[in-house]
């Protein structure tokens, strides 16, 4: 397993000789950020004018696969770029011959000889817009390689244990029944690998010394980076950028739909009669236990800095000598604890909720942050991302471990307005999955006829959490404030899918 | 936090000065292991001959509360005791003064001076009976000691972040009510402590070299353990004991009943028309994740005899250089992996399922075992277990964190004939929830007047799973194998609740 396509493919260069060690290996140039750009498939030209943030969405010159509609808006200013990205594609998956080497021409992206899935997928940028545009560029080849690599095992309902098909026992067969494994396990592998595989490409942007530092923090950090770092630790290059980035993404593959969640974007099935969580968020509240105990194993990683004890409120002076509600990583209660002056520290997971505080242009968001630097616990990129003015990196806490779930469309009798709703946090933020199915509802029943009411929904969706300007604040319909942040929303039909994939 | 207490109760001396160093703290004398027993609201005397297996229950000379029914029967042979065992018995927690010093007289087991509580609790012990023995002993006093510890709080409906009801800001009752806390998350916390504590009690029967063993393990060891453990170290003593035990927990407190569980035991509520599971079982294949993830982190843990990786099958030789199905720490999925020499060792979980294959006396148990040793991946104990000839530690492995399930008795209108029922793995090897809840329904509708029907239908459901012997073997009612393990039952009638503790 290496990631020397992608290599080549970025660079158009020949692959490195295998076997070279550390040294022997010729550094490649360093490559470029990648360029701030909008989907493509957006109707119209680049970034329209701030303060209006007008919501741009699909039109009918580039139809998306299944007629899906999407739409987005940018944030109210508070960061320069809309560090949302979306992309959208037909996966094509040739079965690879075990025989073929790497340099054969088998990763064009929309060959039609195999098997056809089809792909959306969302991604929230934090720390400027290059993880998500990379991840954006990226993550569908990781995905179409994952599968390719597992292809022969995919057609066969039940996979074979070699996936050469050789049978080494005669037995074989049985343990793999006997495991309950099925293709729909080895498409949910490869949709895990794929997100370690991009996260690590989002690594080969970043600095060597990211990973340089102490060895402690260097155990930790392979928590979250696959074995191929090996690998990939010999070409680590610098651009200088400590960005990441969620990642949501939807693939139609063989009567399935999969939907891999890393971060805090949402996906939902809106049926006729009921609405289907396709995803679960990841943020420091949800994941407050697996931080907690990564930090009792590793305290190091604090620096002194931090408690990793959970307390309802900062604790100052007067607390000290008190005993006060606390939890540590065991616990999904409460106890008491005798508060002692290393409890005044900042909490590794402090904050809660998402309060948006607004007054005139300046925000405070008072939502639960990771080491006071992130709200999300999972995603990809954040490499080089340190707690400011301090040595502590995040990285070490972060995960870009996907939750796959899956819907199987041969279980299920799918209505003509049945829908997949994908949209990240500015979306989620301010309406909830009742809301957004009662409008994605009313709005296709009242416009069947209309070719383009799936884009025309996601536009509605963007406009109503964005709200409309009064004064210099956003507004939803109620009076209560809108988001200000990035919203994208994909609207997929799942009526009009296409069946022979 | 200490548990000078428990050190007191267990030696009848005078509690250690505090601050004394390592050194300077006088060694205590080393304690006995504990005698073997059976419960002592057994029926009758000690063990019955073991051929027959005679099932053992509760009588009316020593009723247990709200009328509960216990029934046992030992193993086919399996282990010279009966490696099972229980408890039962009311909790009363005082409120603990602040001014009171640990030597008042507050630890009297069943005082009534404030809050009642009532415990059930069921240990399944492996590599002997002393872990389930002391925990059967302990536990009750470890939840009795964490109550008292918050009992101030327990009895507010919305818990006071300060334990003194001192408020030092005004609005520190928002933030706790922000934080969603209430007083049954304080009995879960107590009861997660509860859990630790217990473990640690057991650390103290066993050698301090356990813990001495290289660095890495310690701060692994420190994963399973509280920070109690720098108090506890001090007086670690041997009586060479090896084994552990499961713990499921029942106890009802303020109107909810809440069950904590640590192992592969269960509990269900059969209700009139519906099941309520009570607990989740924690194996190596339910826990494998978090097993791979701690090797993933240390892997000198395997000390290069394991293999983290899982496949369907143990590998051999003629695997090596094929791709073949397999799962890391990070996948729910599977992928395909290009089998390597380090590959063919022993894997960290092996086996799946419980495939018991009997012939004559002589048994082999095909279950998932971790490190091919142990089939429980949670519990109490095992602080010396070691696989065998190497010098590998089970015990980093090991978590002794119970999840702790909530009943509500407010928001249910309880039947005459709703019932808790509690047991090892010994009944539900051979009966699901299903046919263990048509039973009760079925026994109890049919002996309503009986007042000892609770007593007798423990019984039944354990003479069901031991089924009948035929020659050598023990067979159910279907020619289906009986169980051979040991077998422990609490049937708990939720209408006879006393509703004033």
């Amino acid at each position: 397993m290496s990631v020397e396509w992608w290599r080549r493919l970025r660079r158009g260069g020949p692959a490195e000789p295998p076997g070279g060690g550390r040294e022997s290996v010729p550094r490649s140039p360093q490559p470029d950020p990648p360029r701030y750009r909008r989907p493509k498939f957006l109707r119209g030209g680049e970034e329209s004018p701030r303060g209006g943030r007008a919501v741009r969405g699909t039109g009918p010159e580039r139809p998306l696969p299944w007629g899906s509609g999407y739409a987005e808006v940018i944030n109210a200013e508070k960061s320069e770029f809309n560090e949302d990205q979306a992309a959208c594609c037909q996966i094509s998956v040739r079965r690879r011959e075990p025989s073929l080497e790497e340099d054969q021409e088998w990763l064009i992206l929309c060959s039609t000889q195999f098997l056809t899935g089809y792909y959306w997928a969302l991604f929230d940028g934090h720390g400027g817009p290059e993880a998500a545009i990379i991840a954006s560029n990226y993550l569908h080849y990781c995905i179409k390689q994952k599968l390719e690599e597992a292809a022969g095992a995919i057609v066969e309902a039940c996979p074979p244990m070699h996936l050469s098909g050789r049978c080494v026992c005669d037995s074989d067969p049985q343990f793999v029944e006997e495991k309950h494994i099925h293709a729909e396990d080895v498409v949910v592998g490869a949709l895990e690998n794929a997100f370690q595989e991009c996260s690590v490409l989002a690594l080969d942007f970043c600095q060597e010394a990211a990973v340089e530092s102490s060895t402690l923090v260097h155990i930790a950090l392979q928590s979250c980076l696959n074995p191929q770092d090996e690998v990939i630790g010999q070409e680590m290059e610098a651009t200088n950028q400590t960005g990441g980035c969620t990642a949501l993404a939807a693939l139609y593959f063989q009567g399935k739909l999969y939907v891999a969640n890393a971060g805090d974007s949402r996906a939902i099935l809106v049926l006729k009669d009921t609405i289907v969580p396709m995803s679960s968020e990841f943020t420091p509240e949800t994941e407050r236990q697996r931080l907690q105990h990564l930090a009792f194993l590793f305290p190091k990683l604090l620096d002194g800095e931090f408690t990793r004890f959970e307390f309802p409120r900062r604790l100052k002076g007067d607390d000290v000598g008190q005993k006060v509600l606390y939890r540590d990583y065991f616990m999904e209660g409460w106890g008491y604890k005798l508060v002692e002056k290393a409890d005044l520290k900042y909490p590794l997971v402090h904050g809660h909720g998402k309060q948006v505080l607004c007054s005139y242009i300046r925000f405070v968001w008072g939502q639960a942050r990771l080491l006071g630097t992130l709200s999300v616990s999972r995603g990809l990129g954040d490499h080089q991302l340190k707690v400011i003015d301090t040595n502590i990196e995040v990285k070490p806490f972060l995960s870009c471990i996907p939750k796959v779930n899956i819907f199987d469309f041969g279980l299920h009798d799918i209505k003509e307005d049945d829908v997949l709703i994908m949209a990240t946090d500015g979306l989620w933020d301010v309406l909830c999955n009742k809301e957004v199915a009662h409008m994605a509802r009313s709005f296709l029943a009242e416009n069947r006829t209309d070719p383009h009411r799936f884009s025309e929904l996601a536009k509605s969706l963007v406009c109503r959490a964005r709200g409309k300007k009064r004064g210099h604040q956003w507004m939803l319909d109620d009076s209560q404030e809108a988001s200000y942040d990035d919203i994208s929303v994909f609207v997929i039909p799942l009526h009009n899918r296409v069946e022979d994939c």
